[in-house]
């Protein structure tokens, strides 16, 4: 996967040598490289930003760099140009599953109040991270890069590339317990001492349904219960019942 | 604000060197500082992560070092106990107000599969940034906070601290131009550029209700509209009607 990142602070993403994608970076799997929009203005004292027609207290950035810094960077880089914005679509995990096919990807993180508005000539899709306002794209741009890179294959390795997690399938993650087996007075939950996998499969099934009815009843809603599912809920539920 | 963040990863929140809360770091109206949850594990190998009870391909993150890392840290900062992880509520702007009237906070970046179970009796909130996975809780952490201290008095100046953005009173943001009034054959809009001040904020009014109906039809369904928004969208739609 090459990625390329157009922004005003390349060094904010040194971030990606580290941990995980430092390790994918070093073994060439992902290419993730951060480009300075200041380095394509035309502006002679390499400004890119100015004040908003119509009055307003924030700055804008400028069209005539952002246009020109990816026009430049399409010619290594055939992918998709990504606007990180407030307008956008809200990230989720299909669309990392999405992205993750891609083979080439340009990321543009804004700065300031914006960009004006007809450097969105240049850009394909917007994508926002949620509804909360950052001091620049940057801050959007590196979790979703993360989510993205994390599935090209070969990023994971059989420790980490754990195939029941939380949104893959639609429920939140049941709990989870390593040594020691008593800590502090705390108990693991004598089924995953048990070995029986089947039993355990079951438990964890129903703790994961548990914890997103409870926790998102947003994403509970939206399941598609299988029978057992229905099963362990109806049990559980009695169970609880005659617990009162 | 004082934040201190616990992660396995401290490098990374050099990123907060830079830009604006670079800035506010440097003028010692924040203070953020990362710790390394390894320096609190009681193995003798410095491990923190070990395998699930019960089975499956990932690693968890032991109880111990979590636990006695936020003890430590909590003898010099008396803030909520905050842990980035899937089963949180989901964070925006409304949160990042209240968050940003604490004056101490401390953050739990998890990794791996997840943490032991036993460990949330040291944590009093769950936040999650969205429904997509990431490699690890800084990636999460990383917006979060920057989006929290923004929002702490000092930290942006005239020019950043601009009232009317994105999500701050339910609506995205209007289109945003600055120079050149025409930048290669796409003008300005005139009315930017008429000095009518009643004219412009009408005209960004209805341009950020439109977008928002466009864009996020969520957020404009939760919109309570005024008077003369309902009047701007009725001319709007006469309007557009007419041009057919």
């Amino acid at each position: 996967m090459k990625i390329d990142i157009l922004t005003l602070f390349p060094e904010m993403f040194d971030i990606f040598n580290h941990s995980i994608l430092g390790r994918a970076h070093e073994k060439h799997i992902i290419d993730v490289k951060a480009h300075n929009i200041r380095d394509y203005t035309l502006d002679k004292h390499k400004r890119v930003d100015d004040y908003s027609y119509g009055g307003g207290a924030g700055m804008v950035m400028a069209a005539q760099p952002i246009v020109d810094s990816i026009k430049a960077i399409k010619e290594n880089n055939k992918g998709k140009v990504i606007y990180l914005g407030p307008r956008g679509i809200i990230f989720n995990q299909a669309m990392a599953s999405e992205l993750a096919k891609e083979e080439e990807l340009i990321f543009l993180c804004g700065h300031y109040e914006g960009i004006d508005e007809r450097a969105y000539e240049a850009i394909d899709m917007e994508i926002s991270i949620g509804d909360f306002i950052l001091t620049g794209g940057e801050m959007a741009c590196i979790p979703i890069v993360d989510s993205i890179c994390r599935l090209c294959p070969g990023v994971l390795n059989k420790n980490e590339s754990f195939e029941i997690e939380s949104f893959s399938d639609g429920t939140l993650e049941y709990p989870q317990y390593t040594r020691p087996v008593e800590f502090r007075g705390k108990k693991v939950p004598e089924v995953l001492l048990s070995g029986h996998h089947e039993n355990i499969r079951k438990w964890r099934r129903l703790k994961s349904l548990i914890i997103t009815k409870e926790k998102r009843y947003d994403l509970f809603q939206k399941l598609t219960l299988s029978k057992e599912d229905l099963k362990l809920l109806k049990q559980y539920e009695n169970y609880a019942e005659e617990d009162k």
